[in-house]
């Protein structure tokens, strides 16, 4: 399978959760509401579910939810409770074996785990565990967490899980399924998102709300930063496993992860971006004819930025559809087709046009800068590019896959380089002051509420020589 | 596979064609150029190529282009001339027989055809031609056109091709290829768009033009109504092999069927649906708070609206790009998931509003009064729904997959009925004035340029009974 | 699909056929009978029936008969008529076009077409039909049979055919299934194989009596040269459509091609094998140790040549059942292991022995001496090899794919050169009198009943000069 | 996937392994010799492998081995050391997860562990071992090994495997590959199969002589039981881990599962299959005419049986070569089509016959029922089973796929009633003490070389109650 040629020059989250407590249709309720999680993971899924006799089951598969679950499969997924998971995973013959939900049986019995984010200590732990005598069968965080769990002096699972929790540096959203219960622990830091819903009398945990949109549920609220919460036969208790931090959450969630129509920390995304897109022509106008945005997600900056600048919004670029799961090597003549086979100006809106593009964020650049070519040749006499998010200088450790360093176009080269390199008229990104405006958030990069570290350097959380040097996906 | 629960609810568009003469890499852009046209038909596709020996080669494969062609598949795909086309289908075991180019060997060689169209007295034909002891492998009309060419009196494929083309009437676009030649023609109607383009040195003939631009090709004219082109090593030549009358394309390539980036008769299709969504504003304007548009067809037409009306656009309504190729059955409990899964409304931007939603067409009504349930239980205080297109009451029978009359809600239902089937606040169409005059057309069905035969009925050429009681779908 | 390395040393045969008329499960029991005559093609396999609403169907597919029928589909082919085929083919990407039954729709109805053999006039008949008009879609003699039944002056299918029958000259077993009726055609020589059953009250016809065992039926007799059989609501009638003439079945039925459960023409083929070895020995004594045969068509005749010459039978060598469909292509160093995969010698039973291989035939050669060698590696002290048919130096015009003359190792040396190039102590063949006399034939080689074309060149019908030049495979 | 109808009503041998140190293509030697064993097992392959920079590598798959590795994926398969996994597995959805080789990350760095075999006191170390903080992913014994190894006190591999070793009981021939280090170990009753061979440099271990053969090799030796081979840089080792104990490998490598072309223990097994036949013979002989085997396996015993009867033997039964991989479910009427599809009498050699049936042993019984009713369909006049080895009454915890005690038709039914249950007019199996004499062991249980625990129930380990009640499969 190979992959997307755009996708290696975006940022790419690596997991969505999903879990439910109290449906008679666990299992079938997952499906929709991972199929609602599927932007954030496509190359594998799973769920696992109780069923009628009590017993765990997993299925997981390569491939989008639609394909690793037939109907035949969903219906023999009966039972009340159930977590699920969706996984953008790096190449590997190891991919399955990575794929989650992973199960153990463990002392206490079986349990499944779902984990969103990425550990800063996971090699130090893992070469604890490893000199005590754990093995490891993937390169998975999740499985370093379960040792803990299993090692831990606490038979009882709520108590083994706070344990290893207090063990663990870094992001994680995590679902647990053991029996009749379902754990949900999101990191001290809050840097994955994870909501709590309820539909009938269920209870619904995701890492976005268009999930619980999906299984006609309703939104209660968000997971706190260091809170574990318990869903037992006896309902729901939630506990505090770590002291109150300045919630963090990963400033990408807003700017290009998260769905449109999912809130996060009860602001819309769609909206959210649509300021964004505002504040960014506020910051850096510009005198043009057009505004266009690179579909899908950098839409809703776009129109943000042509109302402010009061330049018409336009589809500028038309998104090929239906791209399939392969894509050709085009040969040397025709190796500018990749971009083209999923973008095209749309040469009437476009020519003799003074055009301002927007896009969410630059990574590599290369796409951006085929971009621009593609832009002159169907006729744009100017083509001012505008970022709706400051520039990435520096690489999360805690799960999104940017590229090391070196690959970051901005740690290599300077705005005018930048520019110069996209062919463009004129280069500008969205401020961090001006990010965290439009989000409405204080001016403090400490009690913003946002992670900024792969604008600023800052990273809520310690982070370890041999972090930089290994970054696990999840 | 099954289909796509919301595609019942549409008009579906049934083929793309490309053809390319005089390029070393005619098998690979043909590849892209198919590509382009994905979205006029996504279950199955296929090139014939003439190769280095000069031997004419076909592979065909239900699916995208992009499942169907391998790299391997590409490399062995070198040669001058190619014709490929994409198809929409309708189920039935004798699926890839049916799929294009058909190949045939007869007296003259071998040749590749690959059709858009439909022929209204196909059946009559077909009865002849089996009397003078004709077989039939296939049910498409195309194989009709075979016969007619092999059985001509004249030996030259460009004469015979004309013969063929003076007995068969309605609508086609058609691509022969065979030796060193490349033919072209167009309905006298001209019902099916078939554009012709340049790159390098070679021809292109395409049926829209994003798939010039796919190619890294010019835009030089359409083919006209009743002209034969022929392309060979002498250069191109056009032949006149029907009388001029009134060009007719069908409206729905406008509305609905071609890609916004695409021209169709040299007026942008995304710019055009802006204008429809404009003079539907000013036909049926109405109090509310945000436009939004049904994704994606309807985007374009929701911006005119909104920029007329002076009320702000807004995504509205969320597209789950992950579809996939299998659905599963919802159980009873879940029936109404099916649109969820495709469409979310995005909550903060309707709750509490008044919801103008725009559709380029309604067929059923099904998938719509899903859509508006969706938005009330968002929150929408008022949902008035506009349509950017003239009710369809008659059926298509040049080649667009409309349900039979019975099916089609406007000829069952008045408006009213069908407001309060939908459960809307207001519900109203673009009348065909509207229609004209948005896409600048002279106010006479006689010579607008368009088929409205949907509209009002008024069909450009006859139609026999039994046309109408088998449809047969190419 | 890369095809078996050995299959390239060995005749191949072309196809088998099966009909049934008057059983509910007519479907369900061409299954059965198709899995029994898997031996005779494993490339593609189809049936076509008459289903509830009188209305015919079809099913094909690449591979195995258990490949191409799901269960699923198995519940679907009710109906009380069925024919069914299953193909070895060459490669090319037509190849499912070319997979039977073929089904043509003409002025008469739909018709579904089996046949196994070649037509030696196939070219001149269609360059007469394409002068005349007619299109060809595969490479099949099959579609040639088709259009003279279309073109035939007769309207009734019975006449139809019997018109169409005296034009074509070769090999053919031809069932066609049309409405109410089954027909089946044998060609005025008898070179292939057709029977006729019944099982209940239903009528069968198969290649090969062991699919009347699979379905629980029972022989009745074999079809005649020159006979058509005609099976419809009236129960079955017999014509004769050309005069009779010396029957002439080919002789590799015997000696490879068909089960050694079968029967043909009233020989049990697994004794014929064995009287073959046993012939073999007494023409070719040879003082050894032990007797063993390339599994699994030469046991038979190595049992035979054991008993007569009184010389222990041994496994000598074990085949290897788990080949799967593809094979990987070994690099340089391992090319050896491509025999070695699928056959392997039994040390104990070899080692210090003097062995005598039987083989059934050599076409090229390559595996023999392979075979030898590794009988020698595994101690083997003298190998001598018997072969149970005389050498085969002409080609097969009537549908077996025997390699072109320059492939055959027979036609281009001389017997001491083969055995030298087999690395063989000794090597005999079995002569085309011992030949005759273990089937208890007359010794001319008119009246045998046996085609003998391959071993002497005597071809019992006319043989055109583009026959030889163009052989196609059905 | 559905299973062979037939192979319910066998034993099944669970795995066979493969490995190889010091060759450069040791990937695809693997490829070769798993091949040859690919009748140990057939729904799983898998093969780890250390790769150009020393890396551990793995891949697996559900299926056979050709259909496992690609070509393309065995030219990436370089480096000099191997091992190799065939599984025959139960259904589940944990397929793949259990297939092996199992590849561990410890604080030893990446070993890989291949086993045939199974435990007797899994669940007790699995029960400790999750008292201690261990998780286990599989249900298999392997991943008990793998965590006594991991938690050893010793950190040379070579040291923690003896201790780990010094744990377990039960069955097991294990092949575990870390670094330059291949290790094999046999238990110390050498209930498994275990052969070392050479080829060029290279050491080969392999689960039966064959696989040597495949790949040009020679047979050095058997590992004895106890032993553990060790294989790096500086060449071989062989240390004891475990005191001679006597020798038991598991009699029905000889009955049944081992190819006829290995030698298992210096007795060649086709060789030794023969005896067993001439045993049965001397032991119950019958009047008859015809003596036949069911293919494949008791083809070796049939021969045995009719030389020391002065029977002839004969092909009385044929098997459908092309089963596929899944089988459909034949409705209530032609359920009797099951057997039918595999195997079908030679009506001209069992008609008007007495017919002795060789088979090899009895399981349930249902399928030896359905062949004496096909052969008295197909006219035997009198059929008498001789089953080539003795009665099967006690279940085997070695990881043989013994059905559970009531399913054993043996010790449901008196002898009489097996014979009425299969219709047969005499049945007879080989005594223990035969079977002895055949295979030329003395006459005692307790030194005879082989377990004979599922004849007479005296199982040469300890058996624990939890390991009756639950038998897991390797």
């Amino acid at each position: 399978m190979r992959r997307d040629p755009l996708s290696e020059d975006t940022l790419n989250e690596e997991c969505g959760v999903f879990g439910i407590h109290g449906c008679q249709s666990a299992g079938q309720m997952s499906y929709y509401g991972l199929h609602a999680l599927q932007h954030r993971g496509q190359e594998s899924a799973g769920i696992a579910w109780i069923n009628g006799e009590g017993n765990l089951q997993c299925h997981k598969g390569m491939g989008l939810v639609s394909e690793t679950f037939s109907n035949e499969r969903l219906e023999t997924m009966e039972g009340p409770r159930a977590i699920g998971h969706v996984r953008y995973t790096t190449n590997g013959s190891s991919q399955l074996l990575n794929s989650q939900p992973l199960v153990f049986n463990y002392r206490g019995g079986t349990m499944a785990l779902a984990h969103n984010g990425s550990l800063v200590n996971a090699s130090q732990i893992k070469r604890y565990l490893e000199r005590q005598g754990s093995i490891f069968q993937t390169t998975s965080d999740t499985e370093v967490i379960a040792h803990l769990i299993a090692r831990s002096a606490y038979d009882e699972l709520e108590y083994a899980l706070q344990e290893a929790l207090s063990m663990i540096k870094g992001a994680y959203a995590l679902l647990i399924l053991q029996g009749d219960t379902l754990m949900a622990a999101l990191d001290p830091n809050g840097l994955r998102p994870l909501s709590l819903g309820r539909v009938n009398g269920a209870y619904l945990l995701a890492s976005e709300t268009c999930a619980f949109q999906a299984v006609g549920g309703e939104y209660l609220r968000e997971v706190e930063p260091g809170e574990l919460i318990i869903i037992d036969g006896s309902g729901m208790r939630s506990v505090r496993f770590a002291q109150q931090t300045a919630r963090r959450i990963c400033s990408f969630e807003y700017i290009y992860f998260a769905r449109p129509d999912s809130d996060v920390w009860g602001i819309n995304v769609h909206q959210a971006r649509k300021r964004l897109g505002a504040m960014l022509a506020q910051e850096h106008p510009v005198e043009a004819d057009v505004v266009t945005g690179v579909p899908d997600s950098s839409i809703s900056a776009a129109i943000g930025y042509a109302e402010t600048a009061r330049i018409p919004y336009e589809l500028g670029l038309i998104k090929n559809r239906y791209v399939g799961r392969t894509f050709i090597q085009p040969n040397q003549d025709l190796r500018a087709q990749g971009v083209r086979m999923k973008l095209s100006p749309v040469k009437r809106v476009v020519a003799g046009q003074r055009v301002v593009m927007i896009d969410d964020s630059i990574v590599r650049g290369t796409t951006m800068s085929r971009l621009v070519h593609m832009l002159r040749e169907a006729g744009a006499v100017e083509v001012h590019v505008r970022i709706s998010s400051p520039p990435v200088g520096y690489p999360c450790y805690y799960g999104i896959d940017t590229s090391s360093r070196d690959e970051l176009i901005v740690s290599r080269k300077s705005l005018e380089e930048i520019q110069s390199f996209l062919g463009a008229d004129s280069l500008s990104f969205l401020s961090v002051d001006g990010l965290l405006r439009a989000l409405d958030r204080p001016q403090s990069s400490q009690n913003c509420g946002l992670c900024l570290a792969c604008f600023n350097g800052e990273y809520p959380t310690e982070i370890y020589p041999d972090t930089v040097m290994a970054k696990e996906v999840h």
